[in-house]
């Protein structure tokens, strides 16, 4: 089956990204706003014991932190995807590559950029207008993180919990 | 915030449930096919941890038990919604009870019926036809179950998990 690993931000976050991504993102109907962690990857269901012990053990050795969000961005001329840039602190980047080490297959094909996608799969007309007018806003969210969720795909697309795994709140 | 608690059964019951919700289902793109514990209801954050304890208590009183659906009903005439039904076993109802008491708020309308909405908000003929098709059907399945997950409502209708809990797999 296919999984992958996301930290949802919070609702206010979430409802803000999506009044973007209801018009600019086809994938809207199929995860909520999310910052992808680990990309999906592959796993047969006799592995997937040994991952998520893996992961409580990630989750715990990890404590909650905050989040900034101070730009939207795009990843042009790559693709024309547009996101909420959220700055790369270490506490995301030991998340990323603790998942990409170990027993996690190594699947990111390019160097890991927390965001949050609020349009994609544009035309490039549509990409320069988004961009352009989204590119514009003032915008200074800060959030905070406390778990992170391993979530399956369905045949259609869309993806499902499968775990939560909560930070360990006192120093390990 | 508005919190909802749900089983997802595995991808197969779940892609299946979904070839139908795609086409009958106005809620196919807001959550993932699933049996609901216990509708939606509205919490304070300052609440919600001390539920949060509560169902890691329950989680960890019940273990993994098996589900069957044999068969496809509706709520007609009440409301047209056709479901596969889930066969209304003691741990199902034990679940839903302890979700309605002590410190939950009491939140059901109707008698708990397990079920899996594949249809909802058809128009007349459209019910007449889906169920009188969907009816003739020859259904078995058998699922396992070992987790419930709490849920939260976006603005757009749509639900996040905010966490997972897996059931005890020893006797308490």
């Amino acid at each position: 089956m296919k999984y992958g690993i996301a930290i949802f931000p919070t609702k206010a976050v979430q409802d803000e990204a999506n009044s973007y991504r209801k018009r600019y993102d086809p994938h809207y109907a199929l995860i909520p706003p999310h910052i992808t962690l680990k990309e999906a990857f592959q796993v047969d269901d006799d592995q997937l014991e040994e991952l998520v012990t893996e992961l409580k053990r990630i989750a715990n050795e990890t404590k909650p932190f905050k989040i900034n969000i101070n730009k939207v961005s795009t990843f042009a001329p790559v693709t024309n995807t547009i996101y909420l840039k959220v700055e790369p602190i270490k506490e995301l980047i030991e998340l990323y590559e603790k998942m990409q080490s170990g027993k996690f297959p190594k699947n990111q094909e390019y160097a890991f950029v927390p965001h949050i996608t609020i349009a994609q799969k544009l035309s490039h007309d549509e990409y320069s207008d988004v961009f352009g007018s989204l590119q514009m806003k003032n915008i200074q969210i800060e959030d905070e993180v406390d778990r992170f969720q391993l979530m399956y795909q369905l045949d259609n697309g869309s993806w499902t919990v499968h775990d939560s795994f909560v930070f360990g709140k006192e120093p390990v």
